[in-house]
């Protein structure tokens, strides 16, 4: 097992990619397993001697260990900038802050653009389909290996809700707290219908060459870029959309043709063409498919409190967002329902908001408020300074 | 002027298509025009000696002229079946319904798919951008043409219902009522958005060919596909797929892999693939572009009410459906609004149903009684019989 050195880059502390022997392979809910297993992660603040103080930042579909630093490929903030540094929700001068790319990901983490050592050769769809249970397995595997036996919370939003969820079931003695925003225990109808679409635009692009096209040396940029515009939608709200677009047209008087003539078009067109730069299409192909497979009820005999019985030590708090119709509120409602039957200890807010499912990392204040004074009590009872 | 010689193929008493000749072109909004014009109808039931009982069904973005005849390429019951009828509420004993295929469209009336004269090979992107506006034009002409002075009703969902709004605002005079389902009088910033994921779907597909996929014998099926499951997803409330579909699984267990493994994933693929078969690509392209276009304010110094105060004379009934989040029932209301602001009749209910933005053609007893009450209302103070 080797650690990159650490780098200091701004507030980050640490990280690089943790490679766990071939002897060490991750098992896998499908039956099969990786090895040699990679997980590249980032930390920011430091761990206490006590190592009582990390907090595991677990990301969303697209998002990436680069919670709170620059992303090397775009240059941008880290995707969470805004609630993690000294002073912010997540304060770094407090706790020691922790980002890992998920399996299947494509940030450093083994996905289907890692190397198959059965054929030398990118993996493709070979790589196997992996579920948020097998991500978590992953996460915890780092955790032991940075020499933290207790994670003082696990924190995400949407997918990196879905994992702090399966945290809970799977790994309750290593988590003092839990904070779920914006996400459900398990994909609906509609969820899975749109994840689909994605999928489809991705696999009818003929650049996709079946999974292979490392090989080929192309990139299904075309469909991957109409996977994320679709994808893109559901993440606002229809009043965000109006609100920052309405019917604003990019020139005066329309084109008569089929440019972008409105400025929506043109800024989900952006959305499209700046993400093929950045993500891989195959790893958007795995992680939709184990969101879709996510059903936490479904592992516990399709009683969603059963999950959380083993989790009665833990505090949580389930947020979410009154414009959020992807992970609309009633998905939050039926966690909170299922920790109040195991007998967990539950905060829940709906915040109100018109920004949609993407609330969860934009400028939203009272989300900063909640999630400070949610952490600033779990870290009293935790007796972190 | 020439029509087709009346078919009679069940409940359809006649139809054809009506050719224009070049010196009576369709003058365009964009300042171009089509000529020579054809646009496709088919009839149901009688016209009276008065020729007082003629109904428009105006159709929504990938309808047709079979209302209530059997598709010719589908085979299936027309869009319109469950509604128009002997005994049905557009009760063909009592009217004379007309189905025509809107310009842009591929079922017979002049579209991308037709034959440019100036080239003679398929418009493709010479076809010029079409309105709502310029469909409605072209119908007025079809119904001048069929002799007829006023129409009794213009009846339309979705697009359907914007085009019949665009009745009342352009040739108030020619028409006695008006209904308008789950529409709007503008698209959103959401509806652009969706509409332009589908056009980036098509334009995505190599074989689209820069629109000239007919000269080059191909058909960007998979585009096409990819766009009408995005819509489809759209057309569906999420408490309906979670009915219909769930997370009901094909088979015993999960494939771990990339086929459709949920009931509602082979839903849409088949939703898709099936679409291809009976669409062309331009079309979706061009009308989708003209839904875009449409805001009946705009044309009217930003003023929705201005539109309609010529219309004082006509009766309206305006329906939403509770569930409907493409066209949502505060969409309506709006338009209500600005009918009562113009000083029309206008009667007003949003359906209180889970079948989301097509339950305008689904069996919806309270849409079935809804139309039934107001149309027969209307034909009393006509004075049919």
């Amino acid at each position: 097992m080797t650690a990159q050195a650490p780098i200091t880059v701004g507030i980050e502390t640490g990280g690089g990619t943790w490679r766990f022997p071939a002897d060490r392979p991750l098992r896998l809910d499908s039956g099969a397993s990786l090895a040699p297993l990679e997980v590249a992660y980032k930390t920011y603040g430091k761990l206490n001697a006590e190592k009582t103080n990390a907090v595991l930042v677990c990301h969303a579909l697209t998002g990436d260990q680069h919670v709170a630093s620059n992303h090397p490929m775009t240059g941008k903030p880290g995707w969470w900038s805004l609630f993690v540094g000294p002073g912010l929700p997540l304060d770094t001068d407090r706790y020691f802050v922790i980002g890992t790319n998920v399996i299947g990901g494509c940030m450093g983490s083994t996905g289907p653009a890692s190397i198959d050592p059965a054929t030398g050769e990118a993996y493709g769809l070979k790589f196997p389909v992996i579920t948020i249970a097998d991500m978590v397995r992953a996460q915890a595997m780092l955790i032991e290996a940075l020499g933290i036996e207790t994670l003082f919370a696990a924190v995400g939003g949407s997918m990196g809700g879905m994992q702090v969820l399966q945290w809970a079931a799977d790994y309750p003695g290593k988590l003092f707290s839990a904070v779920c925003i914006a996400a459900a225990a398990r994909h609906s109808a509609q969820n899975i219908a749109f994840d689909e679409v994605g999928r489809q635009a991705v696999m009818a692009d003929p650049n996709w060459c079946g999974g292979a096209y490392l090989k080929a040396g192309v990139r299904p940029e075309k469909g991957l870029a109409v996977a994320r515009m679709a994808a893109h939608v559901t993440y606002l709200s229809e009043a965000a959309l109006q609100r920052k677009f309405g019917r604003e047209l990019r020139h005066d008087g329309l084109s008569w043709g089929f440019d972008a003539d409105f400025q929506v078009e043109s800024y989900l067109r952006h959305q499209g063409t700046s993400f093929v730069d950045r993500f891989d299409a195959n790893s958007y192909l795995y992680i939709t498919r184990a969101l879709d497979y996510f059903d936490l009820a479904a592992a516990h005999g399709g009683v969603l409190a059963a999950a959380f019985v083993p989790a009665r030590k833990v505090k949580f708090c389930v947020l979410s967002f009154s414009s959020d119709w992807l992970y609309p509120t009633v998905e939050s409602r039926d966690i909170v329902r299922a920790l109040n039957g195991a007998g967990c200890r539950a905060s829940f807010a709906e915040i109100q908001t018109d920004k949609g499912h993407d609330a969860f990392f934009l400028d939203e204040p009272v989300l900063d408020q909640t999630l400070r004074g949610f952490l600033a009590a779990q870290a009293q009872a935790r007796g972190l300074a």
